[in-house]
């Protein structure tokens, strides 16, 4: 396999490394010959290369199986122009693959129940999956800014076309059928004419899937329902700001945003990536937990790599580290011994089975 | 005074029907005379006139001192145009009347904090107000449909200008100030023309208030951080969608949404709402919670009538009802007896000192 690593900015490259060694365990199980080819992207593409989106980057994620990604951003490019901003390149390299797909599972992890600000009982058994739509909508559509009397007038199009909505809508029924659960598709009809498109698609889409049960809700209810009841959630499919913010705030139901893996499909190569941000406040201290890209390389061996039966290992080798007791920083409540990013790693390495 | 009373659809009706007797007697202990101007809106107004927002209703608006509605919307009109449904009469009222501060005060009340889902000690304390811009962005941008190869394509522009950003991040300074407290300016920068603008209002804003602590936050993470730990907050403020979304989210924390009051000013007449939708559900059984609607007519008192005595006593009595075990069906816990919307009223308007 070929396999593009973006660490990225903050804690990316902490957290990419311990992707890399699980790879590296895994490949040697099975017998496999990866070949590694690591890029910048984001911020630390700005500083070698004067954009945050490289040709070369581009090119080796192009021509890769699959991409994992670290994360971007920082304190120090905030103040650069929209599409000169680390964030551009990840925006810019999701576009490039094609990746309309981002897939966010959400599961409640028995032993970190304690570290969920809901009530355990509230928190107990969610397992749930985000299925955002990740390449149109208010991130893509054309932004502009006007002069006016007094000032500026600043304009971001939210733009959906039906194709683009309906293969998201497609896949995410698909992924509701396989699953065995109801799909909430989640928009907000009752303004936006966008919306309103959407929730047509949808009901036209179903009628292909009569055995998937599904509902629409809005997006305010669903901000809310999400803390009220998670667990009425199987599959959410949703557009892609909603999305974005749907999803890390059912991240931190279970404890921490640090523990969420996240994969981006397409027709080319997966795009893998932890949900969490670059963090820059803790960045180069050992104090990431890596969980997050630990099951997001389960993700690309389920996805781009064909190896479902390496997914599971990988989750139950977390699953014990958890439940053996060793906790990240993020995890940690009082009175825990703190874990650092290579010590838990290797402890789900030494787990693997 | 004269006061318009919209009650909209569901249980708008019977909230607002709370509200008057509220106003009644306070009115009565104060000495004031009241004339009430009760008009139709959203679904309601559909069926009587055949449209969301008469001119006799926005006339009475205008002409009010202040204006309390219940709620609009309803399975009934889900399948009408976008400017023919309930909302349209909604979002029309916000627009003519120019009210583009929306302030949603969220409080933990105490005899309610084993009703939030999260951990007691998360919600203890919790008083913070969010202040959603609501009369510019997506709400009221642009919006079109234009036929493509394959399909539709559709968009909702989300606008702001400078003047429209400045206003609200003014008030929501005035406010922080006056509280003594920090302000939070929430946005998604990273991607957003307009809230690069955004910030960059704020930031020449602030330099008016060096005695306000404040910063800015990402909507997805702030859509994390007030599950995480919401007694963080002072003020937010963000724009319309935002602002509709984290509203919701925020609600939930403190028991139920039935509890939470809003003001609308702008320059003209106030506009105040429980933050609650129609519940088509529970509609015409009694069984709403009156509260949200009680404590809007609370800030009514405070906002358009120059009465903040009258609120305090409002808060009071709630507070007073709220201690002795008046629960509605919204915030029963197993075990609790149920009241019905006018016994609770009863018991807040027997409270009143
Ligand atoms: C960094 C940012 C541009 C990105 C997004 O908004 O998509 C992030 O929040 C995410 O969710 O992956
Ligand atoms: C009914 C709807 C149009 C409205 C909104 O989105 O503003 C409601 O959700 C609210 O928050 O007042």
């Amino acid at each position: 396999y070929r396999l593009a690593l973006l660490p990225g900015d903050g804690i990316g490259p902490e957290v990419v490394q311990a992707g890399r060694r699980l790879i590296e365990a895994v490949a040697g199980a099975l017998g496999h010959e990866v070949i590694f080819e690591e890029h910048a992207i984001g911020g630390a593409a700005i500083e070698a290369f004067g954009e945050p989106l490289p040709e070369g980057t581009l090119k080796a994620a192009r021509e890769a199986d699959a991409v994992l990604l670290g994360a971007v951003g920082g304190p120090k490019w905030d103040r650069l122009g929209g599409n000169r901003r680390p964030e551009a390149g990840l925006l810019g390299i999701r576009k490039a693959l094609g990746v309309y797909a981002n897939l966010r599972p959400v599961r409640a992890y028995t032993p970190l129940l304690g570290s969920s600000p809901l009530r355990r009982e509230k928190v107990e058994g969610v397992d749930l999956l985000i299925v955002r739509e990740l390449t149109g909508g208010l991130y893509f559509g054309p932004k502009r800014r006007e002069p006016i009397d007094g000032g500026t007038r600043v304009v971001d199009e939210l733009v959906y076309t039906t194709p683009e909505i309906e293969r998201i809508v497609r896949l995410a029924f698909d992924a509701a059928r396989k699953a065995g659960k109801g799909l909430t598709s989640v928009d907000k009809a009752n303004v936006l004419e966008s919306s309103r498109h959407w929730r047509e698609v949808v009901e036209r889409v179903a009628t292909d899937y009569p055995d998937v049960p599904f509902g629409h809700m809005l997006v305010d209810n669903c901000a809310m329902q999400l803390v009220r009841s998670p667990n009425q959630f199987g599959i959410i499919v949703t557009e892609n700001m909603f999305g974005d913010i749907l999803s890390d705030e059912a991240a931190v139901l279970t404890g921490s945003i640090g523990m969420l893996p996240s994969a981006s499909l397409g027709d080319g190569p997966g795009l893998y990536e932890p949900v969490h941000g670059s963090a820059p406040d803790i960045a180069g201290q050992g104090l990431a937990n890596p969980l997050g890209t630990l099951l997001s390389v389960g993700l690309m061996y389920r996805f781009s790599l064909n190896e479902p039966r390496a997914e599971e290992a990988i989750v139950r080798a977390v699953n014990r580290v958890l439940a053996e007791g060793y906790r990240t920083a993020d995890l940690a409540g009082p009175g825990d011994r703190i874990s650092r990013t290579e010590e838990i790693t290797d402890a789900v390495l030494e787990r693997l089975e």
